[in-house]
């Protein structure tokens, strides 16, 4: 089968499948990060790796500044997802021969621009030829206290639902330009019972089903309520993706605290509770929710 | 200028020099891992990328399975230089939507049989579409004792140079062959005063003048004593690359004694001592000298 009929989802699933874990593997594929114990610490290691590829998350005559610091902050959000801090980065850059020296100097600079904002440093990576796309793929590795990691499979039947910032038009420019809420994430986990975390880069429509699927539930969201860009609909809301906002679910008797305090704390970022986590039924039919897929 | 002018040794040099550093980061770029403080640990953290592509490092028509095996090998190759032991990886999957599950699914075993082979555990990843060539990059990390890590910078004076197996002929399917020197490079520092070490993953002829240059130091090698593959040159055994053999620098004093215990211990790899490392003096000409440039 090929994998533009098989799909993202389904491609990981049966990947995943052959691996073999081990004690010290906390949390494995599947969720933004992957959790693993540090011999009698009391903090998790966090591993994530992700990429960026020329003409499927970038033009090729886009600024390599833009492009690098895409690709840094890329990872950056899936350590927000988690509640973590990211501490070292690598780069593995794949380029062709007849690029300019310069244009790999100004994607480092968009590299090293966000890494110096996060606090973290690029310690090391690999450089390679390519006949086809520019590729760069930065791995990153951080902490997170045991007590105050998050993952997606958490969430509880009557869980609230937020998203923090605005949805959609990812395409507009914006899926250069976004920040990694780990400031918000950070201050999320320390102050409330966050049962579910996520990052959304793949729009609502693809990564809200994988979070209530990994807590085993369903979801109700009111659409009309969602936070949207300018210019944007509904659909797009849901479906242009690489928004990188955080979607998480708490216990519904902490919504009205969080709210006030959220405000005091992020006035200048909005958080919106979009809906509830709901025991699962039978499957409904949601046509407007689907995302972005690698390979659809 | 164009990479194809600039080369990869003074690429790497121009992006390192952009960076940062911090003080928990004990070797940044440049070696064959990073190595970083973990804490109140009594041993280092190493961290390490690298990558495979299509039509550079295989053809298209090889099988899924030995580059899954080369694309885990290449990374595991890079603990062993550091004398260290890799624990955790994560792969990052570039495929056209045409390629088929299937193919995918043997990539994974191939990465999978050397992972289980050496007690590492793949605990995430990440997959992209592209329009171009497959680009499968590994990321691992991994531990190495305090007292126990070698770089590449340590080499003296009048150091003894060895390098384990045979060299050349990579081309001759040896490149998707091959094993990460791990327990070999385990057993030497913790029995040898093992100074500077490295893989050769370029070519000798690329890879030592590293050594001797990190170390500041020029070599002297008996080009005749190389040992070499059945059917290999000396410029094949000094510029072939893709030999993932150990290179290391000893003191001279030391020599005897290492030769005899590998051989009791490694009956079946050879350990060849092929020069030293000598004062730097004006440089030489060393036609023969190149080894592999992705960017030439």
């Amino acid at each position: 089968m090929k994998l533009r009929e098989l799909g993202e989802d389904r491609l990981i699933a049966t990947l995943v499948r052959q691996l073999k874990s081990r004690r010290d593997v906390v949390i494995g594929p599947g969720d933004d990060c992957a959790v693993v114990e540090n011999a009698g610490e009391d903090y998790f290691l966090l591993l994530k790796t992700d990429c960026v590829v020329e003409g499927v998350h970038f033009l090729p005559n886009e600024s390599p500044f833009a492009v690098g610091r895409k690709a840094m902050t890329r990872v950056l959000s899936d350590f927000a997802a988690m509640s973590g801090l990211p501490r070292f980065a690598l780069v593995t850059l794949i380029v062709r021969r007849d690029q300019t020296a310069a244009w790999t100097r100004r994607l480092y600079r968009g590299l090293q621009s966000v890494a110096d904002r996060f606090d973290v440093v690029i310690v090391g990576g690999e450089t390679s030829r390519t006949l086809a796309a520019t590729v760069v793929s930065v791995s990153a590795i951080g902490v997170v206290e045991k007590n105050r990691a998050v993952s997606r499979d958490g969430g509880k039947a009557n869980d609230f639902l937020y998203v923090t910032g605005k949805l959609g038009g990812s395409l507009r420019k914006k899926h250069l330009d976004f920040k990694p809420r780990i400031e918000e994430s950070r201050w999320l986990a320390s102050h409330f019972q966050i049962h579910a975390m996520m990052d959304l880069s793949d729009g609502l429509g693809a990564d809200l089903p994988r979070l209530a699927r990994a807590s085993e539930l369903d979801f109700e969201i009111d659409e009309s309520a969602l936070p949207r860009n300018r210019g944007c609909a509904i659909d797009a809301a849901i479906n242009d993706g690489e928004d990188y906002e955080l979607l998480f679910a708490l216990p519904p008797n902490d919504g009205a605290a969080l709210e006030k305090s959220w405000r005091k704390t992020f006035p200048r970022l909005s958080l919106t509770r979009i809906g509830r986590l709901v025991r699962l039924t039978k499957s409904k039919n949601r046509q407007s929710f689907h995302g972005y897929d690698h390979f659809a």
